[in-house]
């Protein structure tokens, strides 16, 4: 049995957290996309389709578990547990309305990590209670991607997030290089980004941009 | 560990299979419905929404499988095996988008049983090889309620599986109380329906029916 990350170690990779939109990718193949910004530095990549059957969606999780696992990259599941399972993923992603996670933690073996999306901040003090690796500030800023979030938390609510909680933050909704920093200095731990990455003419080099707005070498 | 309930029990308990559709119930609770028709003679019932969140799909199920387990009538969720593990479910329906059966038999414990649809002879034939435990014949006749199927197997489709399979087999597709003697003389172990049960004036009583029909006392 493998064992779960460091936190440190979970901290960093998810610096530059990649969520995949097919739909965003411009019809390039999405284990290209991934290639790229992961090539670029995108640190974990989250696979998220709620369109797909389980069998296709399995297939695409497979793909990039194999393209992932040689470069120590983990493959977080969005929703899917048992997704997660058959592919060997190394984290699942859970929205409010996905499975709980006390549910999904007793399915997981240990080893995987479980992130948790908070959209107000009850849910912050719940998560004070269940088996989690990682909050996902849900949106940060507006964006067109998901539609069916809450109000955005904005830099001041992730500064209340960062206050209530000692689990890593990752910050997610409307992020792009212009306003990484800030949200980093708001205390965020790491940037989950869709389109700035899946729609980019070159998702390894705006990663790369990223990485240097957020001052990593 | 429970072992897995023998074939001729299983096979029983698939004469008459309510499919749930909660749409269908012009509603009236899902749970309401279920219990009538289990109360009318339906032996086995399966949870079947495409549409609910994972979070809300697992309610529901937990919710049948306090109210069936009393019973001893198997709960079958399609497709989700994640909440079918999280359920305690007594078996699983994959279609042919859902999780391939191997990979399901990989996560699942032992007891809890595997069915199969088919639509071609193909997929009657691979069967074969694969860890099943009965086939879902989809659809035998047309029907309003799924529209991703193939062509109808029709009587003659039907006696062509039975010839090519000693697995227990469930037709659906269009099943009333007008056909039900035709498929099971065709070859089919059991009926499964959906709105012959769900849209029913009175669940149990239309049970009641098929059981008339089909000579069950």
């Amino acid at each position: 049995m493998l064992a779960r990350a460091a936190p440190e170690v979970l901290r960093r990779q998810l610096r530059l957290y990649l969520v995949t939109d097919e739909g965003l990718c411009r019809g390039r193949p999405l284990a290209d996309v991934v290639a790229a910004a992961v090539q670029g530095g995108a640190g974990c990549v989250q696979l998220r389709d709620k369109q797909l059957g389980t069998r296709e969606f399995l297939a695409q999780a497979l793909v990039l578990k194999s393209l992932l696992a040689p470069l120590a990259v983990p493959l977080v599941i969005n929703d899917r547990v048992e997704v997660a399972l058959a592919c060997g993923a190394d984290g699942v992603h859970l929205g409010q309305g996905d499975m709980a996670p006390e549910q999904a933690r007793r399915l997981l073996p240990p080893h995987v990590f479980i992130g948790w999306s908070v959209q107000t901040l009850d849910d912050v003090a719940r998560s004070a209670s269940l088996p989690l690796d990682y909050l996902g500030v849900s949106p940060v800023f507006a964006t067109p991607t998901k539609t069916d979030t809450k109000a955005p938390w904005g830099l001041d609510g992730l500064r209340q997030v960062r206050a209530a909680t000692a689990l890593p933050l990752v910050a997610i909704g409307g992020i792009h290089p212009g306003n990484a920093r800030a949200v980093l200095e708001a205390g965020a731990d790491g940037l989950a980004v869709v389109s700035a990455l899946c729609a980019a003419d070159d998702p390894g080099a705006a990663a790369r941009v990223f990485h240097a707005q957020m001052g990593i070498p």
